[in-house]
């Protein structure tokens, strides 16, 4: 089927496997006229890349965008943008053990009842790996925001148990700090608890789930109804991320546990005069279209899946056995760290379209 | 924008508003050959009725559907197949004194950010009322999945911070329990305890929010990688829903801070042999695609936006003033409760469209 | 499938069959603002209404529209715009002695082959009828268009073989004269030829195949390069029209006979001083996007396949005999007529939806 | 906007510029399973090869096509299959002088009108270059279909006046004079009137239009209403293919001129003793569903734009000027003929999709 696309008007396609040739994505409905650079590709996909620290898998991907087509003079010129990462560090041979048992937690098991087949290196279309084409992807939408005053900034707020207080305003200091953060987390104190956690997990050849928080800064009026609602596109967006369970917008599932007299935003007038919203409860939208708030949302990740542990299982053959990945496996502690930027990237392309299918509505 | 309509294959666009003639939906792509009467779509609608108890909205809607389109000697016909609702009880006289205030956690504000302009008669697009073409269809697609023997089931499992244990495996006497309930809770005890909540926060003339929660039961090989997951897909559908504030599968947000060693759910022998998921903490899906295993995901949704108590808002004109609504004006005191025949029929949706697109998939 | 929906952005679904409850529209997409009567979309079905002359089948339809919803205080609200035409002079008990043979023509031969079973009252979804969802949709359209200057016109230009010079600009006049034209011809001649043809071919109990014309007065810049080419939206909304056979734009086929240096429109330069092309053989685009000169397509029609003489066919049982219709049965002499206000309004709702994709395409 | 896609399930996606890196295809939709070399899409791209003989362009493009994803262990996985093709010849030096000036027949005017800008170099999207992407495309469908009994061969049936007589039934003989033929034409005379008109047409420093046939054998059942019907798709497809100026179905154009009691197909019985189409008027389908017939249309080509003789046009700075082609510029004496295996891929496209689609009609 059809389902390797995402978007109506700023509409891209992803393609490409962890161990084939290389990955890519293409980019159909980019509006004509954005500066475009490979540097601003590069950036955002440095932020990704495996290896950047101990805390995320040492994998030696070098992950260097080429751009095969949609810029000329350094413009965008209106037709497909395809961005392609060439695959450089796929060694497939420590994969060759699973090629005859089903992995815990692992697709394997989903797309041979679907297929009929599986790619047993590295995961194939379930791999993380994926993300790295949104990421190119995100970077074109995020060029394009900005122009616009558009911003969204995603970080972790909680791994292992340890949380920070959520962010609701954001500021080019926090955005500054969560960059520099190994772990794309802003406050220092948490950061610090949080790694040392992780290298106790790592020392227990065990994972971590984690939270990631993102925020965004977008006008009102974003956002369609009724299927077209913008918690609804974020939500199939982010939940479209390897190893995600859960999304929630404003207070999300706390809001369940409170009153409509604690919950709702009362208005008020702005320095300006304008009617706005004075809290912002909602997280940003009221009927699935943007307030003008900060849009606030929250993605939960479970635990990397790939652990140093014995593990029960069948084989293809049908007989029980236990599976345990080699000590020179390479795996992330939390995938939740390497998911904040295709969280950002994945909420850029979805405002991205949402600002084209805006200019639509009116007569 | 085009965004009225979900689904790719199995495809339905709803319409309507709240004040207007009626509300319908057209679902575009619904098999031939699925017997169908007007009564399976009247006992889906029956169950969101309005004015069934009185811990939902008093409005005396008759909710009568009529088939335009697409059925013919009893059968679906692969036509458009067509379900009105005429409006009956559409009194929005009411409404007139709102015309000219924003309405705290109403969308009147956002779509005027939007469209210019908004329908100030009870909401319009954005109405509750919208659901009732959601679960017209839905009925169709329940008809048809329970000849493949695919069924799903919501109840309320949290009401004002009442929570009853989650049920993973369903019953033919808990399905029974839910639909006798008035709150669809097929738990005794909870049930008494939220009534009694409900009456106590309806006195102090407030509102509750409450939790969905949803267990499918359906073959493995369902959802479609990457963008068309079917955790996915059903986020999408969930954050659809009026008043929907958050999703989550299996574990959820629990799963961010669970390990790697705690989540995974290995692989065991089923009682013919076969390999299948021994435990089913990943609620259904690996990879974006069904398991076999129950299909288990929660709705979070806020509580009711109309209260009777004063509420600081500004008016059109841009003056601070205070909003109430009118003693006789008729709310949901938990939006949730009226939610759970859209979060099944949604559902229902969701799995039909999955089970075509899993049709295409092989050479 | 999912087929029964046409546009990307102005994206409309017609349901019903032509012996059911009745035919409709909804629009999903239609901007916000558009000032829209009921009268509007009366007037434009009014021209296709069957038994409007002795040159139309005698089936006496109302034909009268509903809007169900999408209408607020007389302007498009950007919601679902819905329009229903109940059936009222839908007898099918002509048809019954149709149910047992495939008809010479007609589609229950394929539906039968597709769906397992056929509606043989008067072709369901195949039916002509349909073409009225259409043209009201399109007069949606068209009250849009106008307001920006944009406006097409459909005509007769052959009948049975006997042709009118080609238009290739529009006045007000001609349309005039078309409207008023029992068989919209604006020619007076050729109208009259033709209605003394239609005569003849009525007593020898035969049918006519035509060719409909339509010239759309558009600005530059509307189509999309590759797959929606302002050309290939055209040719595919005409061929979606029931016993369309052909579609030409420009020179067409005559194109392929000609030259290069005969077919080429040089470039000149307009009263204003802006670059035109000098001629119009390309018939209003380059690269499938328009260029400012009046767009030009002629649409083929095959002969009306009910017809009173007797055709050999064979019974669903599997034996040969002979088809010959009911004395009283009612038939267009020639189905290109009633076509004329479905070109239209198919080329108004293929310009629609390109105005609003042109919105979209510059950062 | 997002116009670079066709196909609903099976979906492809083209991107690439004439000038640029490369030119290439993304299929979001291939079913898994089907065995597949580089050699099956070799093979096909060497078909319209620029420079395979004096009769098409000279350019020694080597287009050589790289499997960038989808394919595993011979077989495609359901995964997005990815060709891509790196452009060796791409010259653009000869370009620069026409930077500056409109040409005609061109499509860089309305570029310039819909996006600000236009790529000089070679007509960027709008080249004839990019239907190599749709031939390498149309590989992978064609294997497919191939297993199934399916198959479509288009030919050169008119150049310049000449035309041979149709084919309605067609053979492996004609097939491989097809693919023998410089020009695609299967009928040894007229191919040799037609090259000796091209070389003349050539002296004369002009060019020729021609008519590209396409023969297609199918079950009955694939195509659906109302607007997928088959020849609607394959008329919006064959409208795509650059030059294109006309499509039309069995006896398209004619079949106006014919009266119903020519044009109808009676239905007789076949040797197994199943009702059949006796003739073949309709051209394969009826209701836009396939008959089982073969399927036959036409496609009329405009004469090649670029044409060695002075032409009038103005600059971009709004002067009158002639423009005239570089004695060594190198363009197709005919577009027709480096179109065929366009046709061909175009409609093994749109048959695998119908394919699809006709899998999910039932229930």
């Amino acid at each position: 089927m059809a389902s390797n696309f995402f978007g109506q008007l700023f509409r891209f396609t992803t393609f490409g496997e962890s161990h084939g040739p290389g990955i890519g994505v293409v980019i159909d409905g980019c509006p004509a006229g954005i500066a475009l650079t490979l540097e601003d590709i590069q950036t955002e996909l440095d932020k990704r890349r495996p290896g950047k620290n101990r805390f995320t898998s040492p994998r030696k991907e070098t992950d260097v965008a080429e751009i095969l087509s949609g810029v000329f003079e350094g413009l965008t010129t209106g037709a497909p943008l395809t961005l392609f990462i060439r695959n450089v560090d796929a060694d497939s041979s420590s994969y060759e053990p699973l090629k005859t048992l089903y992995r815990p937690g692992h697709a394997n098991y989903t797309y041979l009842a679907k297929y009929g087949h599986f790619d047993y290196r590295g995961g194939g279309r379930s791999s993380g790996r994926e993300t790295a084409s949104r990421v190119a992807a995100g970077a074109v939408a995020k060029k394009w925001l900005a122009q616009m005053g558009i911003s969204c900034t995603a970080y972790i707020s909680e791994i292992g148990g340890i949380a920070m207080e959520e962010v609701s305003e954001w500021s080019q200091d926090l955005r500054e700090k969560t960059v520099a953060s190994p772990i794309f987390c802003p406050c220092a104190q948490t950061e610090e608890k949080i790694l040392a956690a992780i290298t106790q997990v790592q020392e227990e050849r065990d994972s971590f789930g984690g939270i990631v928080t993102c925020v965004a800064h977008a006008p009102a009026g974003l956002g369609d109804p009724v299927y077209g609602k913008l918690e609804a596109l974020l939500a199939s967006a982010m939940l479209s991320i390897p190893a995600s369970k859960g999304f929630e917008i404003g207070q999300g599932f706390q809001a369940a546990r409170m009153r409509g007299s604690e919950h709702n935003d009362p208005f008020d007038l702005d320095a300006e005069g304008r009617a706005v919203p004075a809290t912002n409860q909602a997280g940003g939208t009221l009927g699935g279209i943007s307030t003008g708030c900060p849009i606030v949302f929250r993605v939960a990740f479970k635990p990397t899946s790939s652990i140093k542990r014995p593990q029960a299982t069948v084989s293809l053959q049908g007989e029980r056995t236990t599976f345990q990945l080699q000590e020179k496996s390479r795996h992330d502690p939390c995938l939740a760290i390497r998911a904040v930027p295709a969280v950002e990237a994945m909420a850029a392309l979805v405002l991205a379209d949402a600002v084209l299918m805006q200019r639509v509505v009116k007569a």
